[in-house]
């Protein structure tokens, strides 16, 4: 109730001064070409850099690696400019890499069965996943980091076969990121070779220092038991410093998923900030 | 299950191509000064305007009126083109009005009582809505209209002050718009005047084409219940042609409420479109 009250003289306050507009429009976002030596090609990103006042610190900004960047990168840059700016979460650099082969580099393996169990010659290209972990560490970091100048917390969020990615990348090369998402990610890949990776992996570890988000739509055949089966596995797995969240949207497809699940995935990622920041 | 395969099919083919990066990165969005002599001073607009293919018919984009535009736009205008590329609902053209008095322009009468029940000298310049009305119906409209060549559908949404705004409109100048989103309105504004005036009106009315869309998040002190007794008047009227959806966000504040509210808005006002543009 005090809250609301504070939210409604802040929405009053802000809208009445006339700098408003340009400083709400500030969605600087932009569209960059990097020659990857590693993958021997041309690589576009979209860039969101939150714009900063003087109460921000310097070199503290995480930094989000959003797959699929053609497809969700306005809805996750708009989520952040409007949470961060409302203190709901902080400001986040957001980096979208446009596919050129999305199969090629968001599959973990190589395999031409596709879900509904035939072979599809068009999946010739799988199983870049570690080539394309290599551009992003080696190339794409490094560029991040001499241009925008982030703090060190960085998180992954991909959907579908970036999602699958995601999780690979965590299993794989825990060095790279601290907090995964992935939404409805593709299991189905390879005889479930990414659910099969989790439970080998997480066995042998003692710890795992991660935040971990991932979610169902209402994909049939199969799709969600798998991600109910990852989540038996994470759920059991019970490693100190592993936080982890799973949300079913039986109401979502495939495609609307995002919308909810980005959402919820940076409220979670960002649950005790708010507090956080207020003891500080 | 069917479905999901196909977006399967389509995401991977939309992805196999070169062009997609420039494709999916047009949210194009402009902002545009209109001189208003109804209001006598200048006023922005922020404007989404979807592109186009060979396959969308002319003239037919609906138009969505976004109040707060400084606020909403961007995740609004990032909803609409994401969800219409996925054919969830349609293209539509988004104009968000910048506000530059928004206690003048979004409230229905002259009060100075604040939420709190104290007196509120900030207050002084309320009461604009029917001149704001009269500003959007005969000057930003025809502007629109000349511009974007629109169809006819048009859509007004607002946030709080402008959740009342939209359901004034609806009351009293209800040939403006089809359809209506009121974020959490603020009934309690000035002895619950909206609230009265949706009794009185709908009492007298045979029928009523329009959708509404209204919903609430966690506010306390009195808030919510004047949003559930607008539901039961809403529900009450039983009028022909009325199509209404009342949502509570237990889990969301004033500020975060309105990204699920108006992604769930527009899925409101679309339900069946997807279905009539398959038989078509």
């Amino acid at each position: 109730m005090k809250r609301f009250i504070a939210s409604l003289i802040l929405i009053t306050c802000l809208h009445a001064t006339a700098q408003v507009p340009a400083l709400y429009n500030n969605i600087s976002t932009s569209v960059q070409t990097i020659h990857s030596k590693i993958l021997n090609q041309q690589r576009q990103i979209y860039l969101y850099k939150p714009a900063l006042d003087s109460s921000d610190a310097d070199n503290t900004l995480p930094v989000l690696y959003l797959l699929d960047g053609e497809n969700h990168f306005n809805i996750v840059a708009s989520y952040i400019n409007y949470l961060s700016r409302w203190k709901v979460i902080p400001k986040i650099i957001v980096v979208g890499i446009i596919n050129t082969d999305r199969r090629k580099d968001l599959t973990p393996t190589n395999n031409l069965i596709s879900f509904d169990g035939k072979v599809d010659s068009s999946y010739k290209t799988t199983g870049g996943n570690q080539q394309f972990f290599k551009f992003i560490q080696q190339e794409l970091m490094p560029y991040v980091q001499a241009n925008y100048k982030p703090g060190p917390y960085k998180i992954l969020a991909g959907h579908s076969f970036g999602g699958i990615t995601a999780i690979n990348c965590m299993l794989t090369q825990p060095e790279m990121f601290d907090a995964y998402i992935a939404v409805s990610p593709s299991l189905w890949w390879h005889n479930k070779y990414v659910l099969q990776l989790t439970a080998q992996k997480l066995q042998h570890l003692s710890a795992l220092n991660k935040k971990f988000f991932y979610s169902t739509g209402n994909e049939g055949g199969g799709f969600r038991n798998d991600v109910q089966a990852l989540d038996s596995i994470v759920t059991n797995s019970k490693l100190p410093g592993f936080a982890f969240k799973y949300i079913d949207y039986p109401n979502e497809s495939h495609m609307t998923e995002p919308i909810p699940a980005y959402y919820d995935a940076l409220k979670f990622i960002y649950k005790n900030w708010a507090d956080s920041v207020k003891k500080e």
